[in-house]
């Protein structure tokens, strides 16, 4: 099997992972529908290319939130990578490390902090949060992520309560008893999720300011509303995201969202995109709609099922070389170029 | 067969009802677009949802026409229960009672209104009423439904004639001789419903009103001119209906008829919607867009394919717990709090 | 098998014509997309229908030129009848006849004019023409037309070569020898029709004028700028048509067609359509678009086949029933109460 | 095997050329999205035929730069024809001489250009050029088909880097080793092609421009933006042209793009257009948007590979027979009379 575009991944996952851990990665809330449309709302971008310009010497490195990352993409917080391969979330920190990238570990890993820290020294990470409604296990886990060196803290906003899952209610779906969400200190019970708190609000922002000095990254907004009350909020960067569709169904394509989020923040704080990118064509589309940096949930769990560590690395190389490639064919030789010239709107 | 979501239920029923009966209940008018639209179109309207509200505590009740009902969606007029579940009206009189909704029966019933009554003593229910070219029938009907404790009469104004639905033409569709449409006094033939009375006018309304002191709803509204008409009439409540794209095809889906129709009305009668209501969002969606409550025809015909009242009830707390994820998701903790702001209509 | 609608004629048709035959009559040019898009039009109008107006008594006439016909649809020219039916044009008539309604004979009838008339004394029936190279045979046609009491003249005005219809040209389609366009003197090529004249112009319309006092119908027009000149070169009516999709591909449907056709005329003449009628509820459509009756072709070619004049009466039968129905569930009882408040289209 | 229309050539080709081959010429790049965006945009294009116009006689000839063509579809320059038939590009060219239209032969040619001038003297060609890192290498090129009577160059820009095209890397194609890419001094790596300078900007034009007295034609322009620039730097003719959609995935299609460098260049030099020409009528819609001329690339390779010259001339008879017809039907008797008032964009 030679892999030469994510989509060999998805293919790879599909067929060996274990039934109910690949219905739990695929998963989408109700008909899907959100889900799909983040993938589909990228075909209806058309490029505007430009031709005869240099492209002799690409320069693909940007910076978010001040640290250099060697392409505009990194990895999204997903749970559960023991799921997918035995070393689970050591494995993601080693390939974002060695790719150079940021890496965003997820309250529900299969391994501690700790052991992710110690898997790859050095690496570019930031910590993924939801709010306790036990607060003081929040606030633990906060200031554990800073000791340990994370660079930023995200806040889920989307998760008040999981979305309905079809497949997941069907399968029954939870956790093998080998694997465990180690952040948390008492056994994880998947299916109920009890320990969410539901009565999260705006406020709770400065709740955990005052708990950090980490810049902290708001995840899940997709109107300009939001938008706004997350800039006058404080925080520092915004991740556009309907969690891969798998919360509210029927709302928006996160890139349809990000060019109204984009508008409202005019430049106030930084804004990443999740959700639905497949090919370095679409992290270019991505980019020329204002994101600075985007993130791939899905097609990261691909790659850890088809060989760990390495496997990710293979997903990051195909789309780094092809966001070269793509920015090179639109007439840009350096991320700085990019811009919402190179992008328009199909009218299908 | 485990009944996750209401696809399951439609599954069951198309699987184990007589084809005659499935058909029955299942057929549109002509190409039965406009039957499929009603679905199609629910699907064009995308959710804004607002995140980090507090939704800890959630208030899914509402009012229609000053009655309580546990969360915002009653039965629609449907026909010939029994031929769903031999219980027939009496199952869903009871599963409506015991999960505090509305239930309208309609005068198509396998049961008699005193059965209905009898059956589940202080449940809310409405009458629908077609009217008689023998006008002394229909005026005892309303009487008796009065007497009855029924609260509401719905008068169905998009039935002068019967559609043409093509799979009951070729079945020769009629009622099994051992059920009867036992509110009329003779022998029912469904496929002539020569007693129905085509010269029905605005006027009628008035008519109506003298026989009665409960309040008229009209069903079967999808225009601006209509609703303007209903109102200057004096109806307390209007459903806009397509009759479940049964009787003319290729008219307007529901959920976009909505919209003109609540325009229109300005607040001055309650609105409420049937058609194409598959998921709990469904329901946000017509709140969303001005209705007071939704009405469920052919999912409440599959839970009572099911397991007559029990299945039905299946089906209402399917629906009750989808709604009440899907405000939480959008950042609605009560239905006060949901409005226009929370839908936009996609491009697609 | 049970005749319910007519896609049931057009199965019927498909399943028991030679191939040959068939491919003729359902052949479109090139990729055949206007043809689809005669079809799929239609299903992007959606109706405005009113409720509670006294539709007990329902009148679907109208009149044509001043003629009287049942309901507003007749038979559009199409060739080769005895493809369909052994008597051909002459079941064809009398059908028509007995409908009461308006039959379009063409020049390519495998029966003469004589037959036809003489099959269906007093039918009302118009002569469609193809002006030939060799104009004295045209000439003599149109008076042979008006003397056996034809009441008007069709020019077709779109096929000045013929259009390339895949289907034919691989089948090497040609009439069987037993069969004769037998209105033109001599043996007929069907593949090559050298006779047809492509110098013809708007001055032809003052020529054909010279020769009767027949009203002059020009059949083919599908813009304003064409409609404009019919109407100045003192055409009294005009039928809106792409040729069913055979000549030029990728031309307009006519149902679309119509609407700039009808603003261009501004009730100067009168306006018709054919292509893509199947449902009664198109017919109800069309004429809210303007049209003062429509025509049909395949689906008469299908109702012949099935079985002759009996089969084309059920075809139009059902058209009739469908028209009056839909008409009865918009809100209207007579044809002068359509209107275009009737529809709108769809954004899809 | 009856050759009735384009699609029966591409059948043939792709059932009996080696999968290798078949994959080479068929590949789009990435999902394929704009290869076949090329032929689909044409179908949302419709025309506005006009009737009654004199089509008698029929004049389809055209020139480009001053050389008259039968008519106005030319070979677009493609890669490797001795792939499609033993003779390769002697063919090709043989053929277009034969139809009296242009050819533009490809610098990844398997023949040399002597080879195809002598095969096919006195024909009329253009030479396409990519820029080699060795300027050198690019010069003698240049200077060479100027020589031979060449009478255009047409410069590539949109191919600093080949794009992806997932068959070919799967496939691990390259040429069998019996062909070369002749006009390359040396042995030719197909997936290397380190020889491309992707350091070419529009300063090269002027280079060229010292090089040849050749007009200069520039392909793959795709904006507004860029025609202005090639209009400012001195080009004679633009090729509006993604490559086939082998290039940069998601970008517009050709025939959509045309629109826009037809009003930016305002006459100042002819445009022509290539990609997704499969009938007559498309080249009558480029036309009609303001195209000077078509080019051919997939189907002139499906003629090849179905008789060499001969099926090459076949494609072009077809296309030739097609494009008169449609202009016929839509009313113009010459290509003088094809304007934008034939065509609309669909609303679909």
């Amino acid at each position: 099997m030679s892999m030469v575009c994510l989509s060999d991944f998805e293919a790879y996952a599909k067929k060996y992972l274990p039934k109910i851990a690949w219905d739990y990665f695929a998963a989408g809330a109700d008909d899907c529908t959100t889900r799909d449309e983040n993938i589909l709302a990228y075909k209806r971008i058309r490029f505007r290319p430009h031709m005869l310009r240099d492209v002799s010497v690409m320069d693909i490195r940007t910076k978010i939130l001040g640290s250099e990352i060697s392409f505009p993409v990194g990895i999204a917080p997903t749970g559960f990578h023991q799921l997918a391969w035995p070393d689970g979330e050591k494995s993601t920190a080693r390939a974002a490390r060695a790719m150079n990238t940021c890496y965003i570990a997820s309250t529900y890993s299969t391994c501690t902090l700790e052991e992710i820290s110690t898997a790859a020294p050095g690496g570019l990470r930031w910590f993924q949060l939801y709010i306790h409604r036990n607060r003081a296990a929040s606030q633990q886990l906060v200031q554990r992520a800073e000791a340990l060196g994370f660079q930023g803290l995200v806040l889920t906003a989307d998760l008040p309560y999981t979305g309905k899952r079809r497949d997941d209610v069907r399968n029954g779906f939870r956790l093998p008893p080998h694997m465990k969400v180690k952040n948390l200190e008492r056994a994880f019970e998947v299916c109920k999720m009890s320990f969410l708190d539901p009565s999260v609000t705006w406020n709770d922002i400065y709740w955990l300011q005052s708990l950090t000095r980490l810049p902290i990254i708001i995840k899940g907004i997709l109107t300009r509303e939001d938008a706004e009350l997350a800039v006058k909020h404080g925080v520092q960067g915004i991740i556009v995201s309907n969690h891969g569709g798998r919360q509210l169904d029927e709302g928006p394509a996160t890139i349809d969202a990000l060019v109204e989020v984009v508008e409202a923040v005019r430049g106030r704080v930084e804004v990443y995109v999740d959700g639905g990118i497949r090919k370095g064509s679409d992290v270019l589309k991505a980019l020329a709609l204002g994101a600075k940096c985007v993130f791939i949930g899905r097609p990261a769990l691909w790659g850890l099922a088809y060989k760990g560590e390495e496997g990710l690395q293979d997903v990051l190389k195909i789309l780094q070389d092809e966001f070269r490639l793509s920015m090179a064919l639109a007439g840009c030789a350096s991320v700085s170029e990019i811009g919402q010239h190179l992008v328009q709107f199909s009218r299908l």
